[in-house]
């Protein structure tokens, strides 16, 4: 960590900040410029406090050289994560599938889509239960019904359920979901985090729609502190000045990621797209870019879907792009998990 | 709403998409032009779901024309929301100031800052005892302990308190609370919302650090159409491409909203500035632009603050800071609460 | 065209309104809801000013249907264009390279690249004689010196190349140039588009920093429109709130583009990421996404470059990329030009 | 400038960077720490090329500790700048109106507007000649008829005159011209601030839709480091994720740059509008927050304007808001002139 100081400061002013810093069992480097002083901190700077230093009337700035985030690092953990679910491998060269409806409909529905995505090469089933909907009158989802059918497809096909959890008090309803899924609204809702890092399932943590890759890796920290070492990461699409697409696919996010931490990385195309013609490109960019899994949005009428139509592809839509996908799969020398 | 037609889009099947908006209790104007077709959808169309209509084969794009927030909206309600809190008013010409710190650390510290606050001219306080943290290893507040050492410091100095809420089953601990904060984090949070809407407290709703006016305004809507119609809403600066300041300040939020909306406006400087010298400039921008009150953080000693110590005031800063803020709320002919 | 009306609008001033549009050979469609009334505006709207309209005191939003660029606009001309120069393809399933130093440095070091890349097979030699730099006490270029060294470098290779202009009075030097370059920060020179329209090079358009798809449509329009119909079109990166990258690679705007005009649409992944090792993966993306090309910056000896060194591949590391990516286009159906 | 080491790096190259950077003057402050190493460049850093340190393989990152500008530096010019333009003063507590409408369109437009904001206490008369649009369908100025007619429109009235340059290439025909603008597609238009950097009129340079505070400052040192000392800086709205106004004013962009330059600082509240009805709660804020002057588009009929009319205010309203200006810009301390 790096504290610049203002010019002029006040000698003794700045000792007692050094002393402040050798009392956090801190070495300080000390480099005298023309037009300002640096100190360089040495140590466990992970828990030095940035606004702290900051609100130090000697100091103009202050800039971390070192990542705020340690079990999430490669750096300290340089092999590649392997999430493994019911047999299925996410990371370091497995590569998985998740698709489903966006919201949990009907029993035919989610039976009728589990088969068809597991026949084309899925290797889970995702719906939600719990809709986070941006307004109150669109449909919120079945609720406890919901997952009472997706623990129901789950029986008849074989494949294991990713679903999503809105608060950390839903936790004892989840226990037949295989992957807790964590929606980008809920990245930075910290107490369900945590409620995460204490339970035994993965999590599939989505990117909030304007959250810098450090947070959503800060993010993580609070899972894999709390002890569950599970975490897969989803980018999602950002949010930025565009406006003739819904988000903007951060494809950037997968070398970024992939370099910065040794977590899986998933890609959902979907809502990324807000369409459908655009799902086949940016899933083919995806595998391009060396992500680990896809999570597409399937539905059997999407006309009719009670959620997120526009981008849901038709159950054949699905069985195509399937079949061009596993050629890049297997082009780029992973394997398909399902 | 607006439904545009794809060119060439079958006779047969435009039929049946007409039948089912009518089907809804729609009347539809059909509009046929050289190179699309428009169908304007006449009604109450705030349950109409855009993407499942944009889902349909024969649509090229939907848009909305009115906004889809009806209690939150000032077209149904045209007077300005006054929320009253133990005495002090919000909105309509009246102006309150909330300060404190940005997290409860002490009795001393709560005691020391609620009595310079309340002398300067503060109408709130403020606290936080659950602390919503980027990081795991950051301080995360005192929890119970906090709220109750602002419950004495309420009793104290009769400062009615406003303190953020992380998750909705925190309710009940919020007994003594007299304002509920959400979080900019939290805006989207919809169960948080949903749970709000059934309590009997005043909500400050903060905008997301990336959330658009008419998404704050939907998130309004949860809690209003649950029946509780006393919220506030809070711009605390946005997410953007800057990189030399922590958040840009959307002072063009004030009159949109109070033009869309009935609710009382408040900024939060602090937030927004993430240092201490831009709250001056932008409480007088926020003051002059019509904000209904402003929300700043104010610590007795902001170098050793367990939070935000750069963008804390200390106290004298604050009371001078006062001083010039009440010849502003004169000159602009509105009333200083306190 | 959709013109929504004022609740309440004097019916007297809304026949004007619509007298002057008929007067403009557009026919109306009135469609009167309850709580607004919209006009659909038939014919010709290309030359209706949006904000003019909008200025009308009983006007209270108004929302264009179709695209306002029609020489670009893919509905007009649904094959693909594409661009030849000097017996290279771009567009249309045949895929081009362009690589070279950020900017021209001295003899030896054009002809050490030009060789090089040429043998790793680029199809075009890039390289800046003027450089738009941010600071101006960094290195500028060597202007027409550069030029000189380009043209050099390209008789003695037969590569054919590409640098970018940066005012329209520059034109005369740039008569051995193959393809003109407009650079991100001059997509909006309007001047230096109209002079490009009047001339018979082909144009590689760089997307502004922030500039949406439709202002990068409406900027090869005014090319187009001046009778120049050798465009294309180059994503480089667009600045969002994401620090830890210089820029987001908009990986579906090769999608987006690709439906909505028939110009070929190139990636530049050096300029996206603002460094070496994400260029690999980047391109991948960029193939798989269906660009039509790839502009690489090399640089014989990058940490010794003048420019962009950070960015720059070195010469084996472009022809090691260059093996992965031929067999990517081929993979793809593709054929590589060179 | 610090510049942080690879862990690992092998010594000889990290002595060679040393010496490197020894041969350019500079003085090296090393420091060595547990998971890195730190160098400190003392000395006169604004001509080391970041990208090239960036491009050498022992480094992992460079961060600038000072600014990369200094002849538009408050560190070394403490005082504020006064702009002096015909008698009229802009900056230090001097505060001016620029008024008129977005594009010159007849003699008896020009002579109406600038009788009535003179009238009203504008200081200067804005008018565009040459318009950049972003379509090439629209309007695009009357160009040198339209200089014409504001050099008569300055001589009927006595207003001094401001308006847009296109491209160095016009400047020839602005010698009557009192304030020449450079448009925000235009800021980092290179070519065009090194010729204004010679020429001696002072020139009003607008903020880009998304250039940082940064950029702006370092296009005015283009023009500084030229030798013209008079730059009149503007904000005028940036380019955010918002969707329900044209741009977000960012006000903080007033402090930020009272401390970072000594340069005057306006806002242009319409541009970042688009609309009229948001300008004065704007305006207010621009005041408030320290702003030395307004540039607002005034039209004898906006609803007929060839440009902008949306935005544009008309002669009554303007002259209303000047009445409350006045009272405000008194209110501050500050001396309106005109």
């Amino acid at each position: 960590m790096i504290v610049i100081l203002k010019p002029q400061a006040p000698e003794q002013k700045v000792q007692q900040l050094i002393r402040d810093f050798e009392a956090q069992d801190l070495k300080i480097h000390f480099s005298q410029g023309e037009s300002s002083t640096i100190l360089g901190l040495v140590g466990d700077v992970a828990h030095v406090d940035m606004e702290q230093v900051l609100a130090n009337e000697v100091v103009a700035d202050v800039r971390r050289i070192s990542e705020p985030y340690k079990a999430a690092n490669r750096r300290f953990h340089p092999q590649d994560t392997v999430v493994e679910v019911c047999g299925r491998k996410i990371g370091a060269g497995y590569f998985a599938v998740i698709a489903g409806p966006c919201s949990v409909e009907s029993q035919p529905q989610m039976e009728t889509v589990a088969a068809s995505v597991k026949a084309s090469g899925a290797a889970f089933l995702r719906g939600g239960a719990f809709k986070p909907r941006t307004s109150p009158y669109s449909f919120q989802g079945l609720e406890a019904e919901g997952l009472h059918l997706l623990s129901a497809a789950k029986k008849a096909t074989g494949l294991p359920i990713v679903t999503e959890i809105m608060s950390e008090d839903q936790l004892d309803d989840f226990t037949d979901v295989d992957i807790i899924q964590v929606g980008a609204r809920n990245m930075q809702n910290f107490r369900l985090l945590k409620a995460l890092g204490h339970c035994d399932k993965p999590v599939l943590l989505k990117r909030g729609l304007a959250n810098t890759i450090e947070e959503l890796l800060m993010s993580a920290e609070y899972i894999l502190a709390g002890g569950n070492e599970r975490v897969i990461l989803c980018e999602r699409g950002i949010r930025t000045f565009e406006t003739c697409i819904r988000n903007n696919l951060d494809i950037s996010a997968v070398p970024v990621l992939k370099r910065q931490t040794h977590l899986p990385v998933i890609i959902d195309p979907s809502h990324a797209a807000g369409n459908t013609w655009m799902i086949e490109p940016l899933s083919r960019a995806a595998i391009a870019a060396g992500a680990d899994g896809l999570m597409i949005e399937v539905h059997n009428n999407p006309k009719e879907a009670l959620c997120d139509g526009a981008q849901s592809l038709d159950m054949q839509q699905f069985a195509d792009l399937m079949q061009d996908l596993k050629r890049r799969v297997a082009f780029e020398g992973r394997e398909l998990q399902g």
